[in-house]
């Protein structure tokens, strides 16, 4: 198999703001050779996630910024095209970060083999993967409801929301979830058998939130900020939790806003209401993977969890489906399908 | 013995933003007569705190607020000068929420005797009071400070944050206080023992605390607000604790400040660090009581607790020590002395 050229999308200069097409370039460069102890890989699936916001700048954060000219980094299903690795062989199918580029010569430890026959393979970046574990670990391990408490969650039809709000009807909760549209609003209580969505787009947020919660917030699961966490801060009860998992109404700030500080508002709820507001980034968190993947295998087997995806086709569409996604265009899991299985 | 007359302090109106002396009244009211069950109660001391600003305002809070024309709350070491109750006698010394008044008719349920011998009476308002119980369970139990870690805690000479970073030092941390002047930062450092104390009436508070924190901060106790958790939230630590006890800074607003909007920055600090931000009333943590009773009066009698008081004499002088306190002019734990023990 003779294999010349490929293709990758590379950050082409860091955002100011609200991040533009400019922002990427497409490019179409030799195929990498693998090492020994490498493995050449053929992306199948690349995960699109609004973490990537906070590559693509330079500020301090807790992962290393993606280099001006290096390809977008990112969460791929794989198959293994070539290997010199004794542990994988051609057409392994791994789960990988091989980021936004259609071939990748990648070290093969710490590459997971997946099974093509037990889930979709698309699955393994979303319910399955990071954004799964991510769900679980915030709501459980941090969120800690009991039967009974209110849980709010906000893109709610997203892969993270989504798995929230049913992990928590599987604990016995009342799930309350904030999405944006009535379509997605529609299929978080049908599908996804939340109690209430409220749409955030429509006006009087904080009075329809209020209405969707007569019983107050136990825990709130913090992927949004902005309007939402305003509407929602008044609202929680007395030892709430909210694991704090991100911020995307604000990640493309370039400063702080003008306005009210809301900074007393928070402190102010955070002692009166004794809360207790955790951040968490999922690396931190990767010991509880096997329990993750032993329940969420046999939740989802069981149809108890339900999933939706939002598949873009062909590498050259991932910029504007990003940025799509983070104005909250998508309507479910963000992924790209580079190539067949 | 007649007593026919005594003396109160009620909340004449509520304040609007800052408290004035015209917000109490001191009046001369009838001594009130103990029923079955209960004792006239001499206060010898009365404790003032930070915490009752918020209740003369009716804003929702974690405890109802004082009603107009009502005696203020406060917590006294008092002394039985009659008793309906079999488990008091005459003379016995107990610690008492009996307010701003002289005397007061109280149930004896609820009152805790005290050893004269044991310690100064006064203390039990603060370091073997709430005050060292807030310092000992935010600290230890929220903060949970390990050796070699930066804890940082404001109002370094107060009853709590002089506390808070005496037992820090006991657990081998660098202990960096902040304080409003050089007087309070000398006592910080040469009476408390903290490694370094910054002033915050200094100009740079940034510059300064970061110079004092090196390593960064691990524990931020929370007792201040304003400018100083601005100046503390980039300098935390990933995996940093942040108790919150307080925030004296903001107690005084009547609506939220113009300005920059600092809630996508906390928020951020939260995200990117994975800061747990918690917040705490003593009275859900008193099963810490008996915890803290023995290790605090170990230390005190060892003399690895340090302790200061700064003692306003009768209660007709009670509100201009508690306005003062407001503003940071008290110089260690603020009691009004009332009656010779």
């Amino acid at each position: 198999m003779s294999i010349e050229n490929h293709r990758r999308i590379v950050l082409a200069r860091r955002p100011q703001g609200e991040p533009t097409a400019d922002c990427f370039r497409l490019e179409t460069v030799p195929v990498p050779q693998p090492k020994a102890g490498e493995v050449l890989l053929r992306t199948l699936y690349l995960s699109l996630d609004p973490y990537m916001r906070g590559r693509m700048s330079d500020a301090p954060s807790y992962a290393p910024p993606v280099g001006v000219d290096e390809v977008m980094c990112g969460g791929t299903v794989c198959r293994v095209e070539q290997s010199q690795a004794p542990e994988f062989k051609v057409g392994d199918v791994v789960l990988a970060a091989a980021g936004w580029q259609e071939l990748a010569a990648v070290p093969a430890k710490g590459l997971v083999k997946l099974d093509p026959q037990a889930a979709p393979l698309s699955w393994y970046l979303g319910v399955l993967g990071m954004p799964g574990l991510t769900a679980y670990v915030g709501l459980l391990d941090l969120g800690q409801p009991k039967a009974g408490e209110t849980v709010v969650v906000a893109a709610a039809t997203g892969p993270v929301g989504s798995t929230v709000g049913q992990i928590a009807k599987l604990k016995g909760c009342r799930v309350v979830g904030i999405a944006g549209g009535a379509d997605k609003c529609a299929f978080a209580v049908k599908e996804l058998g939340f109690d209430v969505c409220v749409d955030h787009r429509e006006p009087d947020l904080k009075q329809r939130l209020a209405a969707a919660c007569p019983k107050g917030i136990d825990v709130y699961f913090e992927n949004v900020g902005g309007e939402v966490l305003l509407a929602v801060l008044p609202l929680l009860n007395v030892g709430a939790r909210v694991p704090v998992c991100g911020t995307i109404a604000w990640y493309n700030l370039t400063e702080l806003p003008q306005g009210r500080d809301h900074l007393p508002f928070i402190m102010r709820n955070i002692l009166v209401k004794r809360l207790k507001v955790q951040g968490f980034i999922i690396f931190d968190h990767v010991h509880r993977q096997a329990d993750f993947l032993r329940d969420m295998g046999e939740w989802v087997r069981q149809g108890r969890i339900r999933y939706r995806e939002d598949v873009a086709q062909g590498l050259e569409n991932a910029p504007a489906a990003f940025l799509k996604l983070l104005k909250g265009g998508n309507f479910g899991k963000q992924v790209v399908k580079l190539s067949p299985a």
